[in-house]
């Protein structure tokens, strides 16, 4: 087995990106097996300049090979907040719970449908070649939070297509459809 | 014909790759063309984290696609310097003269030959996808420098299977050789 670090600490994400590589000669490890991991800035612009300073930061600190993703949620009403600071929304260490009280009411003074993707980025760093992949997963916000599987915004966004909320969808639903899966399933080709 | 920025402001550089595009429906804009641009901060660990922030930061500025470069002489004696800091060997705002010179004075105590290989990252960025490729020359560094074209450590640059250095080289013989060329022609191949 190739060990690859995967550059996370949310163990939800880690999750779900690990049963993907399922599949593969690939063990992802996770940034809580390490200790004094420094917090990373992730001051880019875009998904993938977060995902690709996340990747480096990592790289630096152990000199093997990381994927790192930045994902997050896109509304059209909001002209595509909250972007890049979707984990952040309503502030610093917001827990997905304030983020999604602010979501919605920032989208009170809006009709619905709230037409909304999520977006991925993925970025695989060795040191020498930097590899990356995108993917969406179109939908809409809906006023109800609903189901707890998943993390972020996914109890308020339901995929096209289907009547239930990402959160409440079964992982092996939602690995199916995700953003995060078609980025990561795209990345995992281009690297075995 | 689609535009692409070249984040260069090497004319040498500019002209060398310009002519690989030659074939492609890609049209390479230098950054000479533009005013105002920035000083960017290469501060990272390797050729390829150089060029990533590179092609980022530009971005940022213009919205365009860019593609960078990041490049330079590992020398094998001198345990891989001078690296990522090639172009700034003998100090910041060193002349070519002045880090060939550099260079020549650190080989003093070692014996020939001194076996040496250029290495350069290219990246292509759009906001969206990044895109990498990486290529290598191997030759050795000779204490005679020779030749006025192309720049850098070229007059000191013999390729492996050649007598004449980089330096020597017509342009059209150096742009089937060369690491850039080798990474660029990569590259043009995944972004066309």
């Amino acid at each position: 087995m190739r060990k690859i670090i995967f550059a996370t600490k949310n163990g939800g994400k880690f999750r779900e990106v690990k049963k993907l590589f399922d599949s593969t000669d690939i063990e992802l490890i996770s940034l809580n097996d390490f200790d004094n991991i420094p917090d990373i800035d992730e001051n880019g612009n875009t998904f993938i300049e977060n995902a690709t300073i996340k990747a480096m930061e990592i790289y630096k600190l152990f000199k093997r090979p990381v994927i790192a993703d930045d994902s997050g949620l896109s509304v059209e009403a909001l002209n595509g907040a909250p972007g890049v600071v979707s984990a952040r929304y309503a502030g610093k260490d917001a827990s997905d719970k304030e983020n999604n009280y602010k979501l919605l009411k920032e989208l009170e003074k809006f009709e619905e449908p709230y037409k909304a993707k999520f977006i991925c980025a993925s970025v695989y760093y060795n040191g020498k070649e930097l590899i990356s992949a995108c993917g969406e997963m179109h939908g809409k916000i809906i006023k109800e939070a609903s189901g707890g599987n998943g993390f972020g915004y996914d109890p308020l966004f339901v995929p096209n297509g289907y009547d239930l909320t990402n959160g409440e969808l079964e992982l092996s639903e939602k690995n199916k459809i995700s953003h995060r899966a078609k980025a990561f399933n795209k990345l995992i080709k281009k690297i075995i």
